[in-house]
């Protein structure tokens, strides 16, 4: 039984703290807050401890924390927990900082702990099937990725002007996505972006709509398309062509019922929330976690993985400011 | 929190073990089973005692019991748990024997203790959000009802030899998801049926491929089709002509992943086995059953819905025999 | 060059001139109608001779005739057209008059001349790639067939109190459409129906939603379901179930858009007018005559298969009336 | 009555000949070949003249001419037949060189004649439902537009070695669709593309996957994806995310029918071949162009536009080749 410290009790937390629970072979045993009180609810809600994060960490009977803290908290904690040995789960992204995000990467890996980045997507069960059928050489080779991402709303501003941008808060995903599809970094990375959806979001210093395309070495092509806006849903969508076919990874809706009337044929429409959307892939995710701790093997998304994802939000912003494109080797 | 006894440790016991556990207002404190063992088994997976079926029936600790265990025993322990105070959800169907069902219904009538049947398939996502667009007149009046509904598999002989017959085993989902439907019984029922896929099926005395049509008393109809077999997968749909358009519960595919190659566009098939089909459903029944044991209120599947049911399968075995329409009000 | 005389100018004249002018071994050479301005309306716009239906059979230079004149002059015509040596294709169903039917196919086969009978529904493209499927074995042996055919509006009353009623008038395609797919026709038939849609249909004697359920002699079921008003266009949908799959011919739609908005996704709805679905398929029916007539070979849809719609049709009528299932060889 | 030359007698040249012919208000007079025997040959299938191009530009009696020889005489035949005051049909693209296409269009200009390219795809129904969607506020202000453009097999390398490249050849048609759909041309094109689908193609000079990246004034950006090789036919969509909602045109399948057995559910494959894909839209560019003509109106898409993709493929090509967008003001 793995004995977990949960570090932070905000609503992603909140995600974790029930597949921590859910699963047989883990235990939610302590959660931390930057706030006591939410750190209390929570904990209350599990039957487990609230303590602060430094007790968490210092206590050799916990294994494994997931750190679901603010972004510019993770690189911090992952150092520290991995110095105090234990296996870590850290949401994404690694840091806003490439080099801050590099340094920890060499620190936690002197401790040799294992550390997983919460790239959650690479668990849900279309994208997780697209990969098996791409690996089982069901359309070839794959030449042309094309992978949509768009939010149903934006969030605040004041949320959009401490997150570090969108390539670094949202098309991180669709970055790691692309190297987990590709399963090779792109050579180069050039961003096209405005915002169209909220001129609020371009006076605070970010985008709101960009699609940003990769080369790779052997010729294949990515492109990664977002917007913080499809008033219809949460879409996520994957496409891959290959030699011999296409994949395509389609919207979960909210049901099967399909109405037909004097309007149109009205079909449900995709999972609006993104914890709807994703919540077995949370789960999975948590599963992937404890199966590699117990088996000692590799976690299935590295901090390396993380620090990648992170170089290609930077070289998007690089080549958005530039208006040319960035090889990735620069960054 | 309601404190449950579990009557029946098999597969459909094993899932109910789950809701009930994982639900925050009840908790599962014992299983009893014809197999001891069985019952030790589950009762250790989940914590609690494994005892006697008549201990839990007599415990006053416990509130409430759900029966799953062989359908011979439903009308006795029906009558065995409410005569004891105890609230029941019970497995489908009440009984194979009509007559035997009512004097149960008679019986636990007189308890005034809640009785809820298990017709799981009312809690489906898919069929409920159809449920509530036509209850919110989203397509005018019903008018013509098409209930599809196919086993991946035949069971094995020895289980067909047991089960009361298609239409008392398989069907009687159907029968009642057309009374939930249409919110009231039909005035007559007429079964065409053969065994055309398995003959062995056919030479136990059982039909293993059925059409019903159902008229109502006010002019609409229903028709429901069953196989035993459908190779791609678990096949429940539900198709609802109405004044003013068309409702389509259609089927859960495994995942959303689309290929397309030179052999065609191939999606994923429907979910196989009934219970990736219905888990939520299982999940929800539960969630319903507690809700209105807390609140109160009457079950939405009540004992009588169970006899209805079974009348249906009944006139539908009589049709069949009579090859002539059978009168709901004669059975 | 196959010189034609078309017997009738109304609106499925009109669909059928064309499909003879267009055909390049065909041409129209002369109309008539029981009012001669609208022949000469037609043969204006087709510039050929209007005349009459007795000058155009008696003209031997004219091949072949096509029917199109209303229902209860098909058997006289065929009659007159096959004894003065024409080839005929004639508008379906052959008779409200089973009896009728039966003498003029008895007079027709005396003259050995070749009679079509315009199913066109044979000769659309996804009902025809269903039973090539079928044929070519791709779901095995097949089990239950069932045949969704809604009609966008109901006809006006003054229609329906000469169309025959509704099995005979609009369910005579799906009765046609079963003995295609099934290729035998039915041991038994039973008719359950209803005037839910329009009452002023029910009194006038005739009903407008109904389903029929066919029993075949090695076990196989079919079952067929009308409806006059699927507000939401012409609903034409044919499934199969068979040992080793599925087939679904489903609805054609008005254009390939669709539209993800905060009401939910919707799609074109299927084509409204049954000359919009069907358009193809009556030029596919025009071409497999004229290439019938060119080799010398039988015609895909015989006047045979016209009887025996009719006998199921009346079949059906009387399985309504007495409430029973009808036997067609007693009919 | 419109009199018609066409010039060329190739596949194409056939498509536009039958609808020429077919249109109520066109006639096919005149067929003129690079090879007199085609001419010949096409001339006979539908009764008319075969004619060397000079005589059918200078013959009074012919109203207009269809283009349709190989792209390197385009700009000289639009001339010469502008000149001698035909109306013009011409197919895209106007001419390899852009300097070239620049100075036809200001002699064509000098004539008043029309002149028409044949963008064909703007007429597809489903591509012409979606702008007239946008058009009718649907989905609100257009965002973001994603054209996905894949044919299904790579032509001959020498076909590709005259073709001018993917972005004059095969692209060109994406760009007219990008300045259909969002009513102006970009401001800069970015370009990457590879040569992954056959080597032979990038030894010949040329790319056979390309992602056109396009910005426009506004904040709205465009997304272009090609491929030479799409195994399972032609894929032809578009997607349009707007503030409102999102449209998709999606591919026309070959048929209906839905197989769903032990492998998958198999749907049928887009059409192949672009003929079927566009036949309809042939037709409707057509008609357009004869309405155009007889109401003395504008030609829906004039030499303007075929100049202005044709400098959208320049820009994607200046871009490949520096690796860096391009403004198209400096085209």
């Amino acid at each position: 039984m793995i004995k977990v410290g949960l570090l932070g009790a905000g609503r992603i937390a909140g995600v974790h703290a029930a597949a921590i629970s859910t699963h047989p072979a883990s235990r939610l045993v302590a959660v931390s807050d930057h706030y006591p009180d939410m750190a209390e609810k929570l904990a209350s809600d599990y039957g487990c401890a609230a303590r602060s994060t430094a007790e968490i960490i210092a206590d050799p009977e916990i294994d494994a924390v997931l750190i679901a803290t603010s972004t510019d908290t993770h690189s911090d904690l992952i150092e520290a927990a991995t110095a105090a040995g234990k296996a870590v789960l850290c949401e994404k992204p690694v840091d806003l900082s490439l080099e801050r995000a590099r340094a920890c990467q060499q620190a936690a890996a002197k401790t040799s702990q294992p550390v997983m980045i919460g790239f959650n997507r690479r668990f849900d069960p279309g994208f997780g099937a697209l990969k098996a059928a791409l690996d089982a050489g069901e359309i070839g080779k794959a030449e042309l990725l094309s992978i949509t991402s768009f939010d149903p709303a934006p969030p605040p501003v004041a949320y959009i002007k401490v997150s570090g941008g969108l390539f670094r808060d949202m098309m991180i995903h669709d970055f790691d996505m692309a190297n987990f599809i590709m399963g090779a970094a792109p050579v180069s990375v050039s961003a096209m972006a405005s915002s169209i959806v909220d001129p609020e979001i371009g006076a605070a210093g970010d985008v709101d709509t960009a699609v940003v395309t990769l080369s790779y070495a052997d010729g294949r092509i990515g492109v990664i398309k977002n917007s913080r806006r499809a008033v219809y849903g949460h879409d996520q969508r994957i496409e891959l062509l290959g030699s011999e076919g296409l994949l395509q990874a389609q919207n979960m809706l909210e049901n099967t019922v399909v109405k037909s009337t004097a309007n149109g044929v009205i079909s449900a429409k995709p999972t609006y929330f993104f914890l709807e959307r994703y919540m077995p892939a949370y789960a999975a995710e948590w599963a992937a976690f404890v199966e590699a701790i117990v088996a000692g093997t590799s976690v299935p998304v590295s901090l390396a993985d993380g620090v990648a994802a992170l170089a290609m939000a930077e070289a998007a912003s690089r080549s958005l400011a530039s208006g040319a494109p960035v090889r990735l080797a620069e960054i």
